[in-house]
């Protein structure tokens, strides 16, 4: 792949494909495809193509393929590491899929849907809902990430305990490879063992063994019952012993099951006009939500039973069930404004991490012991997906330090909680990829077996190394 | 890969990996391992090699990469579609995962096990019981396969609808590579975003990838209620809108949904010892079961709700609920017992096939006429899990008709039923795979690029071609 700028020649080949219209090569018109969320991986573009079909995608990767072109494709651009904007050089040709954002179909007897990659996550909802069914992937970004970014980074969000991620919401898909053919997987079976699952290979690569272009989404009942509770817990050990506890009694309709801290509740009243759930604090909270299609009551008995089970095992101090939907939106909006109300406690340095659920107290306790001897009056403010071992590990600044200075820090501190994440067998990206950010970790966290086996398969499916490069591989 | 039988020198080297007591060369020694349940791929090998650990597994592939010596693995000797025996010409040399049967690890808190490949499903399943979880792979052959097999064909089995395949069940696994190399990717994680998902390779590759060692499988609660009904139902269609109104009404509980047709109860009736459990037929019936973890009795009312919903809906005429866990025992006999039954009505010719769930009925329709006008008085005895879309499309041969004559049309209507499965986008190997069986047919079902791709990876991780050749690829 050339570092060098496209000629102007293969820039209007690129754009014949697609029309001039759907060529932006002026700066303005460029723009928004170039920053990202976090405004850390500003790049630059010869062109922006916006094709409308598979077959426009086939052209310009045959196109490119020939011509030795670096294509970044993109979907909702939301993602936070980088992952979907061309480098700086100026060399990379941005594929948007925005206008490919059809749903083809849908069949709810199949609980099926095809949808194509630039279908916003929210459209796929709405679609889902009006054929009275439900597509579990919900993010914070589903308002306009789209579903060919989901599938590339095999996004997570906060069904996965119930559902899965998204791999295990698809059932096909449709792949456009490096030298321009087309691969149609869209198949919608249950069952099929019919030689290699070459979808899997497609999921989660970040877009550099091939661009998908459309999928078949697997969808669910709608639920029409829930069952919350906010519950107050002495520490991780006990939250972990009532999620095997819950998950247990409810059978499969535990769909939620969150961590929080004390001063995540804190922060949630000071600046989110919450209201505490419980006139005395707790150390640590648990938020659990059974769902499903009982008729409305069913699921408070199952949920008040596990409870009073976990009282007497004395797994928790105190619950709270949401009496009405209000109140449900209520505390779901505690949980919510969790990421939101640090900002207004300073600097807040990030962590994606996983491990084993069984790991998390100690890791947990040793995590927190550490950044805090490392910045003295630093706030750990652990919190999120329990059952998934995915715990988001922010650190609030300390009280009236520099905001700069603390921020300046950040690569120290994931460095040190990223040493025990590996310790504990966990992951340093569970839910948002490598893109650019965590490239160079790569090498430190992979066997040499599995980066060749990584190298190996980016040379097979794109010898010329045109699809997104410089992403996720080191 | 040569076809020529390895020198006497090269097989003591392989046996002086594994010690001699653990390379089989005396006939009586080897018998076991060539033949395989339904005696159709005999083959002939000059040694079976039994190792004992990870690292023998590697050094017999390293030695067998260097000399060009083909690998048959070979886990409980159980697949349907010669996959695990060697071929005739007997310079394969069969490598067993039996001696590999240890469960390394249990973590009911974490509702995982590391098991070894060779490891029996029913061990796995007790070892999960005793730490009060569940591993919900479960099949006929459970009694003897063993999990590196069922992980190399991505075993399907009873409890897909609510589980999922083989595949959804495992979160890390432990490969030794063609050229001897160990992956290990044993790693517990439900999320976990860091490059290419290696092991989604090897599942369902029936050994021609690598040979997978150890894995990491999921494990559940255990189900402690349970309520079973058997439902008689005017036809496929009103049993798919049933199996759509129970899946709303009952959460993700539904973990069971057979459909079996009038014949097979007569079958049972009078083969079986089966008693009919209404007094007046129905041309089709269904067996569904929700578990779960709640109290005995709060699945009885969710079923019978839902039951009453049917019936209001008019999708069903009559049910009864299994009043004690003998009856329920009792109603599941009715079903397990489908495919024996039908050897006392002399021949019988199976497919193994899957289509969209909203596809049976038609799928039904058409493939069972077409079949009993090829061969009229034949009697198709479709059953199993419509919730998969995956049908056992049985044919009992005509009453009093030559049982060798309506055998010797075994492939002639196989190629007929295949040809509709594929015309509604379904599969021609839902749950068995490929193996030498249906080799032939992937040149047929499979586009250019699909095939072309699987060669790639086959090249990629074999160059040599020594991992069980013959198999799967056309």
């Amino acid at each position: 792949m050339s570092e060098q700028s496209p000629s102007s020649d293969t820039l209007n080949r690129f754009a014949a494909i697609v029309g001039v219209s759907h060529a932006l090569r002026e700066d303005a018109d460029k723009a928004p495809y170039l920053i990202e969320p976090r405004d850390l991986y500003a790049g630059r573009t010869p062109m922006v193509l916006l094709p409308s079909s598979t077959e426009e995608v086939a052209k310009i990767l045959a196109l490119a393929n020939e011509t030795r072109t670096a294509i970044v494709p993109q979907s909702g651009n939301t993602g936070l590491v980088g992952g979907q904007t061309p480098h700086k050089q100026g060399s990379e040709i941005v594929l948007s899929l925005k206008r490919m954002n059809r749903i083809r179909d849908i069949d709810p007897v199949d609980n099926s849907m095809v949808a194509e990659a630039g279908a916003i996550l929210a459209d796929i909802h709405e679609a889902a809902s009006a054929a009275d069914r439900m597509f579990p992937l919900s993010l914070a970004a589903e308002g306009s990430c789209r579903i060919g970014g989901n599938i590339s980074t095999n996004a997570g969000g906060i069904n996965v305990l119930a559902y899965g991620n998204t791999r295990q919401l698809i059932l096909g898909l449709e792949v456009v490879l490096a030298d321009g053919r087309i691969w149609n997987g869209l198949r919608r079976l249950k069952k099929d063992n019919t030689g290699y699952d070459l979808k899997q290979l497609f999921i989660g690569a970040e877009g550099t063994l091939g661009i998908v272009t459309a999928a078949v989404l697997k969808l669910f009942p709608k639920p029409t019952d829930y069952a919350t509770a906010f519950i107050t817990v002495a520490d991780p050990e006990d939250a972990v012993k009532l999620l095997n506890l819950v998950q247990r009694l409810s059978g499969g309709r535990l769909t939620a099951f969150e961590l929080l801290p004390r001063v995540g509740i804190e922060f949630t009243v000071r600046h989110g006009g919450a209201t505490d759930p419980f006139s005395a604090p707790s150390p640590w909270y648990v938020l659990a939500e059974l769902s499903g299609g009982e008729p409305a009551g069913t699921l408070d008995a199952v949920l008040t039973q596990s409870l009073e089970r976990g009282l007497e095992q004395g797994l928790l101090q105190d619950a709270v069930l949401a009496a009405s939907e209000a109140q449900r939106r209520a505390f779901w909006a505690i949980r919510e404004q969790l990421s939101e109300v640090q900002k207004h406690e300073g600097g807040s340095i990030k962590h994606d991490v996983s491990v084993p659920v069984s790991r998390i107290p100690d890791f947990l306790k040793e995590a927190s012991a550490a950044v805090t001897t490392l910045i003295p009056g630093s706030r750990p403010v652990p919190f999120g997906h329990l059952g998934d071992g995915n715990i988001h590990f922010n650190i609030s600044q300390p009280v009236g330090a520099d905001k700069a200075a603390f921020l300046a820090r950040w690569d120290e501190v994931n460095d040190l909680v990223h040493e025990i994440v590996l310790r504990y067998g966990g992951s340093i990206s569970a839910e948002h990829g490598i893109g650019r950010m965590k490239r160079a970790k790569m090498a430190e966290i992979k066997s040499p077996v599995e980066l060749a086996l990584m190298h190996d398969l980016k040379r097979l499916l794109d010898p010329n190394g045109i699809l997104n490069p410089g992403k996720l591989l080191p």
